[in-house]
Order: structure tokens, then sequence, then C-alpha cells
């Protein structure tokens, strides 16, 4: 990728429509644009508006969506940012490393950044989303960096390393890439799928699913893998010498 | 220079106390504590503990001065955050840049980095006391970082070279790796069940078996996500019920 148009930042949960504007602000003066909010509390309201200081035409064109899935609809990579430890083992990198993955995926590849709620970050299902997490390094005893802190940080760190007159890209052959909904639909067939063959007991599920999104959403599919998949839960489902 | 303890953060005729508590807050999640405060207006003040959030003991000891030269007292090394180019030739160099020259003093160096006024920034007589002017890449359009943001920044690029805490890679609960042979074992057991289950023909296998082991083999797998695609494997072959 070698330009920050195709990056939206999704704000998850903001309780405090101050912190919408400031992000707003540390967007613009790292020159990206594309703001999302998912259920934001108290929006529109004057406080966001002061914040974003001369940012309000990025403000004016944030949308609005009632849930994450819309938010990300069309993402081809989704990224959250993460303060805390998780129990299950999840890819993390520093927002440097976040960034020098980014400029290697193609050039209309969409990006989504997510950022969670004030003081609860992003919940285990929006985590689920995530195909990356990425971690600010800070102080282990304090690092409960404000919201906008956060996005300024981020925003500076893909200024800082884009270098729009690079032009990055895969090598080998070409990988159709597939989006967020494209993967949910795929665990969804895969829940099913587990359930008919008897693997998943609905009554006693454990962490299979979530142990299944954190593998593929680290594998980084593309469309010909992801039909792969489908073919052999199909093929699973409909048992021996029925399939294909 | 090895630690972050030598470096004070002087902020100088701050006119927002808030900015003053957002300052304290983002120095504290980088694991800085030592903040100066040249001339502030409207401080102390409850705006600015409000913002501080839980970094109140590095807004306690923050030092007031009257004057720029009481602040920077005992300094070896001025640096100065400045939003605009300047008429005279000082060094200017990204937080970067400054940060790998930061490193290479001397252990007992003790070094500033002052940071201005909101709307103004620094003063010209102000800027002659810095030996080495720092400037944050911004969009040309729209370069004003909120003061606390500019902070949060340097204090992150600092803390990023300084002393990094996440552990690169993988967080969470231990994984347990897997050998070569284990995949190899794996690709072996999918080629036997897909055929079981009419997924592949022997007869026309295409490049199944290679798709798979590209996707498996990006995946980085550990030992438990190993043992959870041998289990569906064997449930796939045994059919509905039948298995687990």
């Amino acid at each position: 990728m070698n330009t920050l148009d195709n990056i939206r930042f999704v704000l998850v949960g903001t309780t405090h429509p101050g912190n919408i504007g400031a992000a707003a602000r540390a967007m613009k003066t790292m020159g990206l644009s594309n703001l999302h909010l998912v259920s934001p509390l108290h929006y529109p309201n004057a406080e966001a508006t002061a914040r974003a200081s001369g940012a309000d035409d990025v403000l004016a064109k944030a949308v609005v969506h009632d849930d994450l899935p819309s938010a990300i609809a069309g993402c081809q990579q989704v990224f959250g940012m993460s303060a805390r430890l998780r129990h299950l083992p999840v890819p993390v990198v520093d927002p440097q490393q976040a960034v020098q993955q980014i400029q290697k995926y193609q050039d209309d590849t969409q990006v989504a950044i997510l950022f969670g709620r004030e003081h609860s970050g992003l919940s285990n299902d929006e985590l689920d989303r995530c195909q990356h997490l990425i971690n600010i390094p800070a102080n282990v005893e304090y690092s409960s960096l404000n919201l906008a802190a956060a996005v300024q940080v981020f925003a500076y760190e893909l200024k800082m390393r884009f270098n729009p007159t690079i032009t990055f890209g895969r090598i080998g052959e070409a990988r159709e890439p597939i989006s967020a909904s494209d993967l949910e639909h795929l665990y969804t067939h895969f829940e099913q799928s587990l359930m008919a063959i008897g693997f998943l007991d609905p009554n006693n599920p454990k962490n299979l699913m979530r142990r299944l999104r954190r593998l593929f959403n680290r594998a980084d599919l593309d469309r010909n893998e992801l039909q792969i998949l489908h073919g052999i839960l199909r093929a699973a489902e409909n048992g021996k010498g029925d399939s294909q």
C-alpha cells in the first residue's frame, strides 16, 4: 500500500465525545481523514467539535455505525489496539511493526484500525474480529494512554513510515484478498460443520471457535484458500464419498 | 544515556491547565516523570488534576519556574519542539533522530525537551536556548498537534528506543511449538482425510495439498492448534456423531 487513503480509524463505543474530536484532530495532523464511529455516546456533541479544533472537516465526514461489522465491512485487514494481555495467544506487534506490515499490502487493500472504549478497551468479541493486535509499548505500571493519544501515536507512525514514492507489493502469484465479512461467514460455516460432524458440542463449546478464529485470523487467507476451506467443510458435512 | 531519569520535559507558558494534566498522563504512560513548568497560566487547577487521571504523582512533583533559564539550569542538552520553519539555521531533527542523539550522550547528561505555548510555540529568545530543534513530521496543511499529543509522541519515541517492554511476537499463554515433522504428519492426515470424505481425488489432486501447505505453513501453528486440526480431521472421517 502506498497511500493513507485506504486506512480507516474505527473508534468503538467511545464514551467521551471530546475524545472523538481530539482523535479527529490527531488524525488530520498526520494526513488521515477516514474516521468511523461505532455506537458513540453523547454524539454529535459540542465538546467533540471544540476539541477537533481545525479538524472539523474530518469530524463532519465521520461515519456513525450501529455495530462493528458495519464499520469494518469491506476491510481486508483489521487491526485492534490493545493495552492488556490476553488469555489466548494472538500475534501482537508494536505500532512500527504494524505500519511495516500495512505497507506490504496491495494498493487497494482496505485497512481498519480499531480503538476501544476509554476504560475497557475492545471486548473479546471485538478482538475476535481482528487479525492483528497492536500494543503501544508503555509503562507497565501505568499503561493507560488517553484514547486520542493512542490515535496520535499510531497516526504519527503511519505518517513517519509511509513513503509514497516506494511501491510495495507482494511477490509471487496474485492473491485475491477477502473481507472481514468473508471471514465471519467462514467461522459460521466452521461452527455448523463441526457440530454436524460431532466435533463441537454446543453444550460444551469450550474455546474451540475462539481458537479457530485466532488461527485463521492470523493466517491471512486469500479467496482461493477460503473456498478450499468451505469446500472441505461441505465435504465433511456430507460425509464420505458424497461431495464435491 | 541509558535511562529516562535524566530527561525532563519543560512546558513553557502553557495557557490551558488541562493540557498540563494531559501531558503528565502522556509522560507517565511512557515512564517519564520529570515535569517542569515555566509560568503556566491558571495553575494549579482542578482541570489539570482531572486530565492527569492516574498521573497525579507526576503532576504533584512538577516544578514551577518563573523563567526558562531556571527550568533548564543544570541541563547540558536542550531540545525545543518546533512546528514551524525558522529563519535561523538550527539543526532540525525528527523525534526518532532526536532520541538516537540522546542515546549517545553520557549517562549523567541532563537533557531538557521544551514544549511551547499552545498557539504560538516557543519565542525566538527561547529557541535561542536550544541546541537542537525537533520537528514532528505532520500534514503540511494542518500541522497543529495538541500540546499533550506532541508530548505523547515524543515520550513514545523515547520509550520505544530506550526500553520497549512488550515482548514482541505473541502474548498470553505459552504456546508449545511444533516441529517440521509434526507439520508433515498433519499434511499426511489431511491428505488421507480429504480422500476419505471425497474432497481430494487422488487421480486429479491438482494443487490442493500444496495450497493447504502454504496456508498452514504460514499460520505458525502451535501444538494445541495442531491437535484441534487432527481432531477435526478424525471427526470428518468418522462422520456425523461418531467422533471425539
